[in-house]
């Protein structure tokens, strides 16, 4: 079956959907993207999802998009067309077409809107999940505002491709005090030395976690001990789990980091306990 | 008339011309870009333009690309296409189109390229000059790798609209130490205190500005005292002088910075003699 996309107003065969070239998107990385997860029909956290959308849009001053409900019948009739059961919906808006100029266009300039979705083999996500990644750390190299979640992520394909060829998974970038941000695609978790559950606390240096949010309840109510707290390489390397966490990967246990086992070199067992309880809620939801 | 811009290899209106939704340069930012000036039918500082592309190109590890004959062949169509004479070129290539994946796509995948060319008005460039700008200093937020001309370009975007709100027409980026790193669009230069022509050094702090570099070689051929290091916002604003460069700016006069006006608050004549030596060069060349 050949893939759709809606862009702007339309639902276009996958291969003819295009953007102007001077669409601000491409030319200046001027757009905000959103990903949700689809899991047996159903959207998992929609309206954060949605919400973190609209953040987005407000830190860039994209205005002119449509309602939330015209924008969940677009997802929705693009999950249609494409026939999506288990996998993603991925949504772009750029601050639209003008002649190229670094300074925002005239008010009038509609934004671009562009909405595609696809299955995903959930047995080689699960399959993931059950043998662990392995993650290696680069330094911090991205822009300062990585809160908001947009396209200007050069930086980021940079550091999974170079990930990919040392063998991993995933790049943890650190900063300049030697702590852990998050990863290319996911935000990065411990279970430090102690059994306490870390991970960074919010800021515009990581990206808000739609998914990390969830995964941190759902934590609360196992009654574990928990602390937004950055971490070093060193205490991740010596503490007892890791995993990652994104929309499509919830809680992926991490079983190496830069080349040195964590915990017995096996996904741990806090790291499966959230993975399940996250897609137990999100499919008995 | 209408514009004609050069899309992987057809020569298009250029408001037809288009990219894939899946386009790595309008997902990922996941390209480079350069820009020519074109100035009585030449263009200027061809060679070492295309030296930068190239670089780019390298830095990136974006392959597939036609040889430098070829793209001046299309460059030099585009001009014609579009009855430049005194204006600009702007290419853009990207990683090419691939279902959306961080990693690096096939070798295989082609990369995409554009061309546009548009002629600039050059009174308002000269009342420019002649006038002098206003600019304003914000904190560097960019990401690690501004010596690659990629389109990774949102916090230029930002901090070139914020410059704009404060009545400025350029924004300087002062790194964490207090020193300017370049403008949004352009490279940043003063004449100290002590009548020192002063520029950062290259690294990967500022885009290795090719006209920074003209401008360089013109100064010592002027015999100007010149030092290559950084300054901060308050040696730029107690020194004798100050402008930007950039292809189509070279040596544009700053008269007054954070609203604290440079010098006796009027261009510089060390700032007008390395245009008029620079432009005179180059309509001479």
């Amino acid at each position: 079956m050949s893939q759709v996309a809606y862009v702007n107003g339309a639902y276009l065969p996958l291969r003819r959907a295009s953007v102007s070239v001077l669409d601000r998107g491409f030319q200046f990385a001027d757009s905000i993207y959103e990903v949700w997860a689809l899991r047996d029909g159903r959207l998992c956290d929609e309206a954060e999802h949605m919400a973190r959308l609209r953040r987005s849009l407000r830190e860039l001053r994209i205005g002119g998009t449509m309602t939330d409900a015209a924008l969940r019948a677009v997802i929705g009739e693009t999950i249609r067309r494409n026939r999506v059961h288990d996998g993603i919906v991925y949504l772009q808006i750029s601050r639209g077409v003008a002649a190229r100029d670094h300074f925002f266009p005239s008010p009038s300039v509609k934004p671009t809107m562009v909405v595609t979705a696809k299955n995903l083999d959930q047995k080689a996500l699960t399959a993931r999940a059950a043998a662990g990644v392995k993650v290696i750390s680069l330094p911090e190299t991205r822009w300062a505002r990585r809160d908001i979640k947009s396209t200007n992520l050069l930086a980021n394909v940079l550091a999974r491709q170079t990930a990919r060829e040392a063998g991993a998974f995933e790049a943890w970038f650190v900063d300049e005090e030697g702590y852990v941000t998050e990863g290319t695609t996911s935000n990065a978790w411990i279970v430090d030395a102690n059994g306490v559950l870390r991970t960074r606390t919010l800021s515009h240096d990581l990206l808000h976690g739609v998914t990390r949010a969830a995964l941190l309840q759902i934590a609360r109510q196992l009654g574990c001990a928990i602390e937004e707290r950055a971490f070093t390489i060193e205490e991740a390397q010596t503490g007892r789990e890791a995993f990652i966490s994104a929309a499509s990967n919830p809680a992926t246990p991490v079983i190496a980091l830069d080349g040195r086992r964590i915990g017995d070199g096996r996904p741990g067992s806090l790291s499966r306990s959230l993975r399940e309880a996250y897609l137990g809620m999100k499919s008995s939801q």
